[in-house]
This record gives C-alpha cells, sequence and structure tokens, in this order.
C-alpha cells in the first residue's frame, strides 16, 4: 500500500492552487458580467430525482447520468427472480431513486417550475456549478465539468438575444480573446426546408452546405444530389450556398428565397433586428450553416468561435420555447447562453493570456530565524495583512535554503528577512525575487512597495 | 403531471437568488482571508474512489457515503447466486466503485499524497466545496452541505496554530459577529486521564466537567462517582473541575496536576504557546471540556462560538497528526479549521447582518416603453454597465405597474424612466425606489449619483 498513490475515478480531475486561481478568474470575469446584465446567480442540488432527469437527454443521454444508490437495503424492492429477469436499467431504476446533475438546464426548467409562486417574471438567472456525464472520457472530454450558464424565461423579446450577444462580447473582451459571433434562426432553416420541401432534412442541407469552404460550390451541389435531393431543390439552394456580402445583402438574398415561408420571413426579421441593435466588439454574423441542438431551439442559435486557436465553439446559445412545459409548466419561453470553462481555459492558456496574480499565492513571505524573530515577523504580517497584502509567515525555522525554495516554487515575489538587527532598528530587509535587491524598510515602506 | 409540481430530493436545498448572494458573502469573506494568510485554493472531484472513502469514517460513516452506479451494465460482477447470498453492503461494493465526497479532509489527504512530487511543503490549502451524507434530513441538517476549509501539512509549528485563530477572528470581525473562541489540546486531556489512571475514559471525564455550570461541583462528582470514577479519582480532580482564573493561573494549577505526565505537561505548554502569541479581537481560552473529535485530534483543538445567538459550534478545528498514513505517506503532521457556512448563514440571519448589498440584483432598471424607446435605454444601459452599475432594461414593453413590481420585487434601487421627451432632450427620468422622487438627469449624472 505505502507505494500504490491512490488515484481519482477516471474523467475526473484535481485542481492544483494554479489551476484553481486560473479557473477562478474565468468564473469570476463571466459572474461579473453576468450580474452587470441583472443576472442572478441560483444553485441547485447536485442530486436531482431520477424523474426529473430521465428522459430529458435522449436515449444517450439517459445512459450517460449517473445514478445514485439508495441508502440502507437498496436491495429491497428487487426479488431474486426479478433479479434474474431483468436488465441494467430497468434494476438501476428500483436501485436508485437519484441522478447526478446532467447539464443546468434541465435543473433550472425544474427550479421555474417549483418555485413559479415565488418568481417575478422575467426570470433571469445565471448558474455556475459542474455536471456529470459518464461519458468515454478522453483529450478534452470530463465526466465532471463545469458549466455557466446564464438564462432568461417569460420574456419573448428580442432584447434578450441582444443583451446575451453583448455579454459574450463583453466576457471575451475581458478575457482579452479575439472571438467571432455566429448567429442564425431556427424558423430561417425551417423555412428553407419548407421552400423546397424537405422538411426533415435541415440537418443534411446545413451540414452539406457548410462544406462550401472546402470543397467548393460543385462539390456542394454533387454532395446534396448524393444525399437525394432533387435537381429542382439544388437548383433553388444555389442563392443560399453561396450566400454572402454585407447583413443587408444576405436579408435581401434570404428574403427572396424565402418569399412563399412566413416562418422563414419571420426568422430574417428576428436576425435583423438581433444583429442591427447589436453594438459589440467582436463581429456577429449571420452564418446558415450554424445549425446547433436543432431539436431544442426554436428561434436564435447563436454560436463562438475563438479567432485566434483553433479548438472549435467554446460558447453557444439559442432560444427555447416551452422549456418548462415538461414539468407541467406551458407557454414560457426562454433563452440562454453557455460558456464552455474547460475550453476557455485551453484558449486562454494557449494564448498566454492568464494575467500574472492568477499564478500567485502570497505576495510576501517572511523568512523564520527562530522563535523571537517569528514573533517580530508575525507583528509585521499582522500590518501588511490589515493592508490587504496576502503574507506569509514561514512556520518553521528551516534553512534558510529550504524557506527560499519554498519562496520560488510558490512564486512569491518579496521576501522579508527579519534577524537581530533588523529587530533592533525596527525595520525589515525586503528582498525583490525579480530583481535579487534588497532593501532596509519600515513596514510602511513595504506596504507602499507592494501596493504599488 | 401538470398539477404535480417537481421537488428535489429530500435533505436537499435549491438557493434562490437572495440565499445565494448571501451565501457568497460568507463564501468570499472566508476566502479572502484564506488567501490574505497565504492559503491557496484547491478542489477535488466530487466523486472518490470507494477505496479511498470506506473505512475512514467509522462504520456509521461508510453507511452514509452516498454510493454511486456503476455505468452500463453494472450486474456483470454479481450473479444471480451471488445476489441471493448477500446483504446490501457487499452487493453495493460490486455495484459500485465510486461515491460522493463525505467530508473535504480525505479528499485533501489523498490529494495530498496523490501530488506529493509536485507540492512544496509546508502545503497551506483551502478548499470551499459540497460534500454529501445520507444522515436522516432534519432542521439545520442536509445531505449535500458546503464545508469551507483550511489546512496546513508538513509543519509541526504552533505559528499555524496562532495563524489560524487569527483567520478564524479575522473572518468573523468581518462579517460582524461576536465571538468567543475555546482551546483545548488532547494532550492535556490524555495527561489528566494519565495522572488519575483512567487513560481509556476521557469521554465520560469531559461530558462530566462540561456539566459544572448547570448542576455545581457536588453534582459533578457525584456523577463522576456514579459514572464509575473512584473517591480517590475524583479527589485529584477538584482542581480540575473547578479550574478558574486567568490563562496563568490556569496554566499553574494544571502543570501541578500534571507534574508526573510528560505529555500533559507539553499540552500546557502548547497552549500556553498558542494563546500567548495570539493577539485577535475576540477572546480565546483554555476550555478543558472541550474534546471534539478525540480520535482524531493529537494536539490543539478548537472550537467557535458566537456569542449572541444560541446555535453551538460554529467553527472548529485542530491538529491530527499522521493524516496522509492511510494512504501510505506516514510522517505528516497537519492542523486546520473548518467553517460551517449552514450555521454562520442562521447567525448573521438572525442578527441581522447581511449587508443591504446582498439582497440586490440590479441597482438600476430601465422601465421599456416600446421599440424605440427600448433602443435608448439600451444605449444608455450600455454606459451604465460601462461605469460598473448592474443595469437592467425590461426586456418587453409591458405595462408600466407590471414593470414597476418587477423592479419592486426584486428591490431594484432606482429605475429609469425615458420617453418621447427624455429621449429628444437626451436625458434620463432617475426614480428613487426609496423616496419615490424623481429626477431629470444627464446619464453620466445618473452614474455619478449610482456610484456615489
Amino acid at each position: 500500500m505505502a507505494n500504490q498513490k491512490p488515484s481519482i475515478p477516471k474523467g475526473t480531475r484535481d485542481f492544483g492552487p494554479t489551476e484553481m486561481a486560473r479557473r477562478n478568474y474565468i468564473f469570476n470575469t463571466i459572474r461579473q458580467v453576468y450580474a452587470l446584465y441583472g443576472y442572478r446567480q441560483i444553485e441547485t442540488p447536485s442530486m436531482e430525482l431520477l424523474g426529473t432527469l430521465m428522459g430529458k437527454y435522449g436515449e444517450e443521454g439517459d445512459k450517460l447520468l449517473f445514478k445514485v444508490l439508495n441508502s440502507g437495503d437498496f436491495t429491497r424492492p428487487v426479488s431474486t427472480q426479478d433479479y434474474e429477469d431483468h436488465d441494467a436499467p430497468w434494476l438501476s431504476a428500483r436501485f436508485c431513486e437519484k441522478g447526478l446533475r446532467y447539464d443546468l438546464t434541465v435543473p433550472f426548467a425544474r427550479y421555474v417550475v417549483q418555485h413559479r409562486d415565488e418568481l417575478s417574471l422575467p426570470f433571469k438567472r445565471f448558474q455556475i456549478q459542474p455536471v456529470w456525464r459518464a461519458d468515454r472520457p478522453q483529450k478534452g472530454r470530463y465526466r465532471e465539468f463545469y458549466q455557466c450558464d446564464a438564462d432568461v424565461v417569460g420574456s419573448d423579446s428580442l432584447l434578450n438575444e441582444v443583451e446575451l450577444l453583448e455579454i459574450v462580447d463583453e466576457v471575451y473582451r475581458r478575457l482579452g480573446v479575439r472571438v467571432g459571433i455566429k448567429v442564425n434562426n431556427r424558423k430561417i432553416l425551417s423555412g428553407i426546408a419548407e421552400v423546397i420541401g424537405a422538411t426533415d432534412r435541415i440537418v443534411e442541407l446545413t451540414v452539406a452546405i457548410d462544406k462550401l469552404d472546402k470543397i467548393g460550390l460543385d462539390g456542394v451541389n454533387a454532395c446534396l444530389l448524393a444525399d437525394g435531393f432533387t435537381p429542382g431543390q439544388v437548383e433553388k439552394l444555389q442563392p443560399i450556398i453561396s450566400l454572402s456580402g454585407s447583413l443587408e445583402e444576405k436579408l435581401a438574398t434570404m428574403r427572396q428565397v424565402l418569399s412563399q415561408s412566413e416562418t422563414g420571413l419571420l426568422g430574417c426579421r428576428e436576425v435583423e433586428t438581433v444583429l442591427t441593435a447589436y453594438r459589440g466588439h467582436a463581429a456577429a454574423e449571420l452564418d446558415l450553416t450554424l445549425a446547433r441542438g436543432l431539436n431544442y431551439y426554436t428561434g436564435c442559435i447563436f454560436e463562438v468561435k475563438a479567432l485566434d486557436v483553433a479548438i472549435g465553439s467554446i460558447n453557444g446559445g439559442g432560444r427555447y420555447d416551452n422549456l418548462t412545459g415538461i414539468f407541467g409548466l406551458p407557454g414560457l419561453s426562454g433563452v440562454g447562453i453557455s460558456f464552455g470553462a474547460d475550453r476557455i481555459y485551453d484558449v486562454l492558456d494557449q494564448l498566454g493570456l492568464f494575467p500574472d496574480e492568477t499564478a500567485a499565492g502570497a505576495r510576501l513571505l517572511f523568512i523564520n530565524f527562530g522563535e523571537r524573530e517569528a514573533d517580530y515577523c508575525l507583528r509585521q504580517a499582522r500590518l501588511t495583512r490589515q493592508a490587504g497584502i496576502p503574507t506569509e509567515v514561514y512556520p518553521d525555522p528551516a534553512k534558510m535554503k529550504k524557506q527560499m525554495q519554498y519562496a520560488n516554487a510558490l512564486h512569491v515575489p518579496y521576501v522579508a528577512l527579519c534577524g537581530e538587527q533588523e529587530m533592533q532598528e525596527g525595520l525589515i530587509a525586503l528582498k525583490d525575487m525579480a530583481t535579487g535587491e534588497q532593501q532596509k524598510l519600515t513596514v510602511e515602506e513595504v506596504i507602499a512597495r507592494l501596493k504599488g
């Protein structure tokens, strides 16, 4: 046992001090911007009743739920005969009544319905909590990871979409990440499918159009024909596949193509309203190939990509109607966004965008030369801490070399040395760890230096 | 279904916006003070391998662990015969390899051992995460609750104890809660048991002494005799039961009683060192009846009580030797504290100590009079948000009354009304919701007012 290191479940992670400081930097940035727009934080339990979770994420999702074994004699409802006769899903439903949260959206819908009498609509909430999925772990995919969601329910206004785009823009502006925002609308996609008479084939359509950059217009057309679209349908799609130009030009083309679809035209109007009102720094543009979560979203859809790192979408969102209907409260429309903290972490890491402070623990370490000196240091440390400077006093009178190694390992920028002489003079010998420079200062001077 | 509200597992809770803001106020205060003392945050996975958790919390603790069902066909290792032959604990060990974190201490010990090659000792970490226990839910006891722990491992110095007491003091000073800190030392208790020849009866001893205030010296003596202590033992305990006076006086008495116990005298010296060096605002005093976690702690023990609310201990901690030994890394001593966030919440709530800001979402709400006005508001809101003022624009052009009700329900202190006239003048009519006063201002003036 002594030689076998303990470990953690596969797909889970420990976050050490530096990683945590960096993750907190991301979470705090998102939290601050959400709050600036009046979104208010809630938290829901890690465990939900399985009745709340099951059937909400498709058949595959049900399999990926972590189920929690009932306490006490969980076997009671299942006889030996039952055990012999039934399969794992059947049995798990008898052994377990709770499961771990799979996302933040379903618990939010449950929350809204359960607390509807206490809520003032529209309800703007954000939520930053871990979720769990029994996915096969692989690079960048974990079984426990954080989601950072903001949603508003109970308002149909497109102002919400505009503000969510501005939130996205502001978060990445603060993080220093250049992003592009892609916007689409489920109603436009429905309209296209409608006018070519292929309402059930939106996905194949967008997948094919998405290949334009790689295989060119002829390639896309070939694909569509191979997928079984008729030459007539492909003909009608030509203006859409090669859609380009300014927003006005794109919309003009789209409105021509969609002139026979009321839904499609409504989608165009929604996109126009949102993109005209949006005034962020990052470019936001209509992209017809964007088709995320089709079964889920009903209006605007958006997705964010980092411009300087090839890492896929780091942000997504959209409008969904009737989210709370599954819990018996129909008629509430919602729109939301979700930040992927892990991917944002990787982007900031790759671009070297984490601020220096995020690496730091204490800013000042008092070296411990012995009992009397430590008492002197403790008194000085009280003053630097009162001034808000994170300070450590090395607890043991260890060898100087060991204490300096500790300071180096923790990237403490300043070290205080207080020996016999400094104690007599009432001073602190302050060493700048970057330059190696050392200077005798009063504690007030030390505070001024470290705060400056 | 439509009439049946969804619910959550018993013993768990939703935290709405106001509760969350208040909880964050507590967590942030604790976090800031921990950081000021150089403690660095880590997080560990919610799920640990059952091998890490089982056997660490006693037999009762094992029963209270939430176990997570293995994914896929969890029944594979258990034949029908096995199912018939074995009880729930045996079966659960086959069906489940993971469990939910029961506290933060064992995962921390696991973390230290697993990452020992990356850590610089002493390692000062704090951790604020939920834990789960399948306890019978009751008032004030939940199945999911947060712990806020700070521990340092790899240093025997009593300076750590001093700093932890100062951290406790500083957190409650910031929260505005008057507290008393009780300090004891496991070695003193061992010493007492040693000198009266009853090394296995420390608990009965402290329980009896603890009753002094209620039943007087004669009562305590009667209790001890009834518990089977001999008249000779009770005689020897007299100076301890009625221990009083200053720290010096108490220690002088203790040293006399413990003169034959090396361990006891060492405990006295430790208490003296810690309490002499401690210079917090809250009184910290030696209390021999304090005997928390006896099987666990080996040196200093402390406990904190709120002076103005009768609610029991809101904080505890102490030194333990060899915590990491269970994971194959012996010889590391540690000392730590834990804040009970739920109890602190109740204390602040009962004493009315939550700052006003913790009730608030947005500070400013723009009333929505229609599309054109909303566009104007959105532009003004960009400026107030840039100035750091949490701002909402009501998304729908709903009835004025409804919008004002929303502002009231969310305790938004200021409402902005921008109609035709304000738009022409480029002004904002700002209404102070507390006084009802209304004034036309430029957006710069609004910002100055709300920031002031």
